[in-house]
């Protein structure tokens, strides 16, 4: 593998062209923390299996044209070249271009705005880094959160903007008991693969398997961590009395899956305590996520990232040392 | 005019009751980021001549109230003579007397909260300046924002407060694709004057032209890029869509307007790529007004100039220096 | 007093079970800011007290169980001694304690739950605190509102979690006047002395003595400002002309209480300036709590100290030296 990656990087070195396809599947590795092109392959190879098995092959063709554009904004603004070429600037552009394609329904106003959004994305992301920089802590998923939620929120006011896919704006409502099903032995594996997936805001779990594949190549630890990360949230939700539905379909395992593997196999040493730190920070992250699609159901749109970026910030700003 | 500046100034320095009123007009100057008493007097005309014009003097006098309000708490507080004196602790002050007088019923207890809420806008100028130093960005009219949404806020907890003109609490609701009607010559025209005078909360469009006046006395790039904000406001508004008499009464294009000073002539050095990034943080202040709006509507609390600080603050974040 | 003190200090230094007790007796102390054991006590047994007469002794143990899962929690993470053997780790996990037995129907799940959030609310202390160091503002109860908040919306979407006494979901309506009825002097004195306990969640006025006490044999500046901010309570609410039945019941006084406390007692050194900078700023907090209680309206969660912990915010923030 890492012959392979060095005749890559050689090439790269020779051909702007090859680096800028590196500088984008990179970007899309760093979804989850991987600056490995292999892995954003894997992972690109994977959101277009779904997306293509579920009809709606324009959310991949959206999520490439995002880490495009996110990528082109950023040669424009002549940023620092190192995190440019580990793929920093494009993982937000991605992302937005997969959430808006996934919520709003498909027009030419749609594709204007996912190329406006990536390139938006790049200046949050600069700007977020810059304050998350004095302690410290990385900018995570927040631009690509921040930026979708702005731009979700605004297609209330807009008709030319249609949220055909949004959530339902609604009162918040307790959940009721009935809506907690027992939990079949194939709703388990089914939500813990879609657990994965939805990372990419897809449920579709074979695909799960490509981007366990695309974690392995470049860190193992963070493969074995997005698994653990995926059965905390289907058990914990499962156990706290979940809506059944959401359990199985992923919505409540996504970010336990990016939490588990930014604080157990990216940004603190590994260790037994650091393993005690991120199974709390992972259950938390179980309850948060319930907690935002609470406080967002008055607004009508997806709780995205919000709460992994939300919990893991509050785990990794104590700037605690595990030795 | 640069004769008469220096004639007033060293009039001001002899005497400590024109400095005083030389304070309070630089203040009002600082709305639209001058520090020139002549932008001053011009800008609180036009707000006097729309208020008047108006039969709602009571606005204009609250805001007069409430930057002498604030002006005396920043001599009590004792801070540094150099902000005090460039205005810096007078526009939030002028702004909130505006829009408690704009949004409540009149009464003794208003005029009170007038003069408490102007008073308390210098602690909070003072209290996000020193944050925002930290990352050396301005604090724009965040103290007005947050001062003025939350005594706006309580008027629907106290029976003494009365929000009489308070936009409606309401679930948030697609708009209605009928509600964007094409958009008349007369219409356009009137928007993107309104959009200039918006900037102080109210609807009258010849008052832009007192308003422009007060910019260019002090710098042409800011009445310039003014227009230019105020056009994008209106064209990008109504492309995508939204209510036509929003885009009419300037309600999409008073955001804009102050983005497109503040990065095209104010915080960054004037070029071409500037302007670009201006032209693109102008149109995100077009759709984040429509943003928050939307957010907004189940607290029935109007923006004010608060998407205005989010897109600056997110385009200012960065720190790029485009040489 | 000092010599009870240091003689217990002695027995501290020599064991270790007396030196954890005197730290979770800090811990509950400092919920008013005071580093002091005999305090602690005090305060315990007033909770105790409100607690037992009100038929809910589960809210007391809650409060017991969180303050000790708290203290065992910052030893694991081996967080710095001193800021530990002042407390400043057990006061966000005792009020958590507190809430979430106060706000949820008991169950074996609820217990986990306050013993989870009280953990969880160190790991927010040392998050908090690290960034509030920057500007030189300390942590307040920002931890335990944060904490809670989450926790208590997530019952919402789970049916293992109950939320059996939070406050009703409903859409913001303004005040109907004939709810601010003529305030009566037993009512007035009932509304100050349970603005104090409601510090503590708890509206049993007889204990206010206690709490009292306990601030004074600390410090006596203390005392005077908890009365001073009850008062301004009371009288500020009615004379704005708040629900009767809130003024009365202290929650429109226990987030001055604290202000009051705070301001005026503990992090600016006491003099006039010093007396009416804290008047302003306890007037603002009886406003922010009606801003408070309508602005969580839609999400059927309690203001909790939320209000105390942005006044106070924004009053420390200036770092203004009165001398």
């Amino acid at each position: 593998m890492k012959g392979l990656l060095a005749w890559w990087e050689g090439r790269c070195a020779a051909s702007k062209a090859l680096r800028f396809i590196d500088v984008n599947l990179r970007g899309i590795g760093q979804v989850m923390f991987q600056d490995n092109p292999l892995s954003g392959l894997l992972f690109f190879v994977a959101i277009g299996w779904g997306s293509y098995a579920a009809g709606v092959p324009e959310i991949a063709i959206g999520g490439l044209v995002a880490v495009v554009a996110s990528t082109l904004t950023t040669y424009w603004l002549r940023v620092d070249e190192t995190s440019l070429k580990a793929g920093l600037y494009g993982f937000n552009g991605y992302l937005v271009g997969l959430a808006l394609a996934t919520f709003m329904t498909p027009s030419t106003t749609m594709w204007v705005y996912v190329i406006f959004g990536s390139a938006v994305s790049v200046v949050a992301m600069l700007a977020i880094a810059n304050v998350c920089k004095t302690w410290g802590v990385p900018a995570l998923t927040a631009p690509f959160v921040l930026v979708t939620w702005l731009l979700l929120l605004a297609t209330y006011a807009f008709s030319g903007l249609e949220g055909g896919a949004l959530p339902p704006v609604g009162e918040i409502v307790p959940i009721d008991p009935a809506a907690a099903d027992p939990l079949r032995f194939g709703d388990f594996v089914s939500g813990t693969f879609t657990s994965i997936t939805q990372v990419f805001l897809k449920g579709h779990g074979p695909a799960a398997v490509l981007l366990l594949a695309g974690l392995a190549v470049s860190s193992v630890a963070s493969a074995v961590f997005a698994v653990v990360g995926a059965l905390v949230g289907v058990v914990v939700a499962h156990l706290l009395g979940a809506e059944s539905e959401l359990v199985t379909a992923g919505l409540l395992g996504f970010n336990p899956v990016l939490t588990a593997i930014a604080l157990g196999a990216v940004f603190y040493r590994p260790g037994l305590r650091v393993v005690v730190y991120t199974l709390v920070a992972t259950v938390l992250s179980v309850i948060v996520q319930g907690t935002m699609m609470t406080f967002l159901a008055p607004f009508g749109i997806p709780t995205l990232t919000g709460t992994f970026v939300l919990v893991t910030w509050l785990f990794l700003l104590p700037g605690l040392k595990f030795e």
